[in-house]
């Protein structure tokens, strides 16, 4: 039951600009119904707009990470128009997910499944409990997982993942941080402090060249090597003009640790 | 020698709708001569259009996979315009590997060479034998496998398709699947028994989301995330729409196997 | 001290057409300052037009590889113009390694951060010592390593190149081979051996044939499949017309070693 003091999506900022989502349907394993995609969707919204965040921790509570979609809210509407919308609208919140100016960690335990797994592909970085578990099993139901198909393809090697969404069969933590999956496999109690190490390392460094260069990385992978070298070049030059940069340069000549605090 | 009885590709089709598809001039390392193209081609064409099948398997007679191109074949017409054309021909057999609208398993033992190591990059599944070997040797003759590494660059890390490529030298199995080009390896007397694990695992599942999956999978990769996203959405919407995913979701919402043998 | 019995970069040319360019500030950690810039692309450009060329290895002498830019002489000059201006000859030195007509393989020992990892990406192989460390270390001063972006993104997987840029950690030797990064790890005493036979085996190739496959590997990785084979066929048909290859391939068919050595 959902109310007031259970939302959908539980947000936590920190002092530190640390914003915490925790997909919150436990008892449907976290799927991602209408309200829960718009829950997440105005939260990336909220923080996108928060000039003093720095970071965002995309979690679950319960058992499961996510289980994709809602699939008794989809099988009740059986019309392409409402499955175009509902897909059109999955695939804005994992557009979201890169457009935000901070990084953005999955904090994964249990199992991530079709949408689920796509989540986990489209974060900045994932951290991923050992007995963690991901899957596009959506092709098991007669429905092939193509929009999670775009994220997957772009983290594994081709093969990889077409056996992934071909099959539906699941992989292990140890087998995802091998083919690219998540960044960091840690022991269930080791979770949070696994997850806290990357947030501390992005929080000491200044907001604007994290936010410069996440969006650059991403530009630059959609265009051909030439492009993307005169966009990376003008976008370095200008990071470079940023007051913490110059600090931060100077700082390193002199052999003393960056001033940042009193601006930045 | 050649005879009806035994065509250069032989084609044998399961009652289940697998096709089996040898490579059969094992005298010649199965080299993929014009006829042999031909023959290929024609084969992937015939299941192209045969709306009961489920699967290829793409096999080879003998001690090899495959070893290239023929040779003999190709030195005796030395004219550019006809290589235009030969290469032409074995980048159309390739590319029909990824049009046909069912999963391709290359099933290998032996060395699979130039050409033939570029039809196990095309192929959207690759189990190879333990004794498998792997080059793109063209560049030991002279030739390098420009070709073949539109497919290897697809499957590797660029540093070693690039390796691969300019040293012509063998990877065994092992390393083949650590990089990306086969997706499992097994001793020779599993091979197939592993091959028959994924036919079996596509079996499962409903042809026309594999086919939809399939063929969206590939479109997709050549897009930027945005109109990747849109293809994607609106092709899982119409998977959606059809009765074996209704069917699969429903009876996954009423934890009942799905209904498919009637209608699909 | 720089005098001109010592060159900011080193150039060696061996009768085989093997030229050594090795970075030669040893005392700045071989920082690459405006005028190193200029000496590197200007190396590149000399074996650009050298047809006897063979194969480039890119050193460094010293404890490290290569620490990226000068940041003293950026620090001094403090407008966009300037650093665009600098941020572009860096990448036009970076393309260059590319557009070189032989393999330029990278002789990693100490450390290769910033645009110096950018410089171990943008080779086409690369050897690295076991003691060799790899970062894109500039956010840790706030400057995100954009333009090293471009190029590491192109050898890691995804998730990888986006965790070093954002946490400016180190990676090891072994985990840059694991990651896609180099292609080889030797102790420190066999460095030069293990790059000497990549060497040999290049230089065991007809040129023309190692020319055209690098030109083409590069071109056709931006291009779509169809593009990508349309434009590989063409290659590999203008290749076999080749003296060299005709010769290869006839040697190969007479079972004898190709004779190369009059003409090529």
């Amino acid at each position: 039951m959902t109310t007031e003091a259970e939302p959908l999506v539980r947000i936590e900022r920190d002092t530190r600009g640390v914003t915490t989502l925790t997909l919150n349907r436990p008892h449907a394993f976290n799927a991602l119904s209408e309200a829960m995609l718009d829950a997440l969707e105005a939260a990336l919204q909220a923080v996108e707009r928060d000039d003093a965040s720095r970071a965002i921790v995309l979690a679950a509570s319960g058992r499961a990470f996510c289980a994709g979609h809602d699939l008794r809210e989809m099988r009740a509407q059986p019309s392409e128009e409402y499955y175009r919308a509902l897909f059109g609208q999955c695939s804005r919140v994992m557009m979201a997910i890169q457009r935000v100016p901070v990084p953005v960690i999955a904090r994964v335990q249990g199992i991530a499944t079709a949408a689920g797994c796509q989540l986990v592909a489209m974060c900045d970085l994932a951290v991923a409990a050992e007995d963690a578990r991901f899957a596009v099993s959506g092709v098991n139901l007669g429905l092939f997982c193509s929009t999670p198909s775009v994220a997957l393809s772009r983290n594994l090697p081709r093969k990889a993942a077409f056996e992934m969404l071909v099959t539906g069969d699941f992989i292990d933590a140890r087998r995802a941080q091998a083919q690219g999956l998540v960044n960091r496999v840690a022991p269930a109690d080791q979770l949070d402090a696994e997850v806290e190490r990357l947030v501390a390392s992005i929080l000491a460094k200044p907001r604007v060249a994290v936010a410069m260069g996440k969006q650059l990385f991403y530009r630059q992978l959609e265009r051909g090597m030439a492009a993307a070298y005169d966009d990376a070049a003008a976008t370095m030059a200008c990071n470079m003009m940023d007051a913490a940069a110059l600090e931060g340069v100077q700082a390193f000549i002199d052999k003393r640790p960056p001033d940042w605090a009193s601006k930045h």
